[in-house]
């Protein structure tokens, strides 16, 4: 950890930058309530909608400041990167947008209809084994063959920024909130809240909701060092990766805690996300509900932010229908 | 229909009322886009989300105007009505907020959802057949034994005027629209839609979408007349009860024209939306989606206010899983 980490510069006036520069390729999503997760929970919480982003994640922003952060000349050789899904589909969307090439490093065994939407975007796919291991092989020979800007899901200054205009509209659209929770994989959107709710409301608490079974952060928060591990499995798809060093930056300084949910949980979370706030969203998208539900002294009477963060998700395959 | 219609006395003043009595009840819900449905449509869809209301439907509007307009002294004996579910449910949570007694009556093959959000909100349930004369005999005989104000689901002014206030915002958030659909059941919303957008934005026209299965309010708006079918079977379980004077004033008179589709194609609708625009919606708010992609000449090219009535569904019987 002696090396320079670039995240470290990141000022609030990056994410700013960020915001003007993808305004016209994301929308401000609306933020949702429900007085029965209300009272369920007997916090106030304010859900910021991400899923109703186009792409479907709140990756669109990370990945948009890159793209058009570019330089023309960087453009000409297009963008790469390896993804669970959001992060692929929002990099091609942006690529789309652009009109510069994507190609993208995604687990065979991504739900199909991450793998559908990139296509439909105009990514190209490349399938490697989900671990990763496999997944940084695979990925060292497509970015050699293309000669494409590498975006990395999260490791990526540009993207953090991206990231942290989300938590600057929650706060503008909420008066006011005791704390904010967003699930954490890599740690990008949580490193993006880091560094708007640090700067501009810096008596919120962060927290950070991670699945039990790929509980990485957690155990690396608890430690004070990154632990990676390799090939977790969850039905939460989008947070199997493992924290980098301009994550773990953000996340060993700003956050919190970091709480767990098993996979019943936030299986049981989302259904009831769905029921009652009547929005599709993904499993990972679950799990701050499930954490608050399962820790309700941290939560009780505060005004909570919860960061919905996609919802692509294959309507045939619901998790709470036994197949 | 030489009687006195009271629908005929209402004026856009009393849906501006009925907005000011029911804001602290109900919610300004989101409009929401998607590029893929606007690419698939040609057409500029702006879906207004009814389906974000607490209670789960823009019924909220005309059950809490019905409810917060009545005296003290009516009040004592609470409400009832009979209802395929919304409207049960909505006045339900209406009484509830005013701490009166609601008893509704509902088929008995209501989807359980509806039936479990009514006795949550406090109100009490009398089942029936799924038919009109069944319903209308058990309501007869609960209205009398419990002596409480009738807030019919539709065919009165008061929810009407209520139910207007849903397009009163749509015209707010969207900058101009050629066209407004919602979905026809009795006809209470696309009633309160004629009373606000005849008045409001006169040059837009309005579209009303129904079940080829219930497909009574076309025939009657082919044929000049009400036409009542008994015990008509749809998946838009929502829309299966018959126009009346009311409603058939605005019908007949505002109506630009009114479009079907088949069970297959709403089940086609309500799975895109799910999937583009990610929000969970009943069958019976997907019907006008289904018959825009059904009429396409109609609606291209077109700014398009689209109506999602409803949220509450069954997450455990969705209509594209065959069991």
């Amino acid at each position: 950890m002696l090396d320079h980490i670039p995240a470290a510069d990141l000022t609030i006036d990056d994410m700013r930058a960020a915001h003007e520069r993808i305004k016209p390729h994301i929308r401000r999503t609306p933020v949702l309530g429900s007085d029965f997760l209300n009272d369920l929970t007997g916090a106030q919480l304010f859900f910021k909608c991400e899923n109703f982003q186009e792409a479907g994640a709140f990756k669109v922003r990370g990945a948009s400041n890159a793209v058009f952060g570019l330089s023309d000349d960087m453009a000409t050789k297009g963008v790469c990167t390896h993804s669970s899904g959001n992060h692929a589909l929002s990099l091609s969307y942006a690529a789309g947008r652009r009109g510069i090439p994507c190609n993208v490093v995604m687990p065979r065994t991504a739900p199909q209809a991450k793998k559908d939407a990139v296509r439909r975007y105009g990514g190209t796919i490349t399938e490697c084994e989900p671990s990763t291991s496999s997944r940084e092989a695979t990925f060292a020979e497509v970015q050699a063959r293309t000669g494409g800007e590498f975006v990395h899901p999260y490791n990526d200054p540009r993207v953090i920024a991206g990231q942290a205009t989300c938590s600057a509209e929650l706060l503008e659209q909420t008066d006011g909130l005791d704390a904010v929770i967003a699930p954490i994989g890599g740690g990008g959107m949580v490193s993006g809240t880091c560094l708007t709710v640090s700067n501009l409301s810096p008596s919120t608490a962060i927290y950070a909701a991670e699945p039990e079974q790929a509980d990485d952060a957690y155990r690396s928060f608890k430690a004070g060092h990154i632990i990676a591990d390799d090939a977790p499995k969850t039905i939460a798809d989008g947070l199997l990766v493992p924290l980098k060093e301009n994550t773990w930056h953000f996340v060993s300084r700003n956050v919190t805690d970091i709480f767990t949910a098993s996979d019943d949980e936030i299986i049981e979370a989302m259904k009831l996300t769905w029921k009652y706030l009547r929005v599709v969203m993904e499993p990972s998208s679950a799990v701050p509900l499930a954490t608050i539900l399962k820790n309700p002294d941290v939560f009780r009477g505060k005004r909570v932010g919860v960061i919905i963060t996609g919802g692509n998700v294959d309507l045939d395959k619901l998790p709470w229908l036994k197949w």
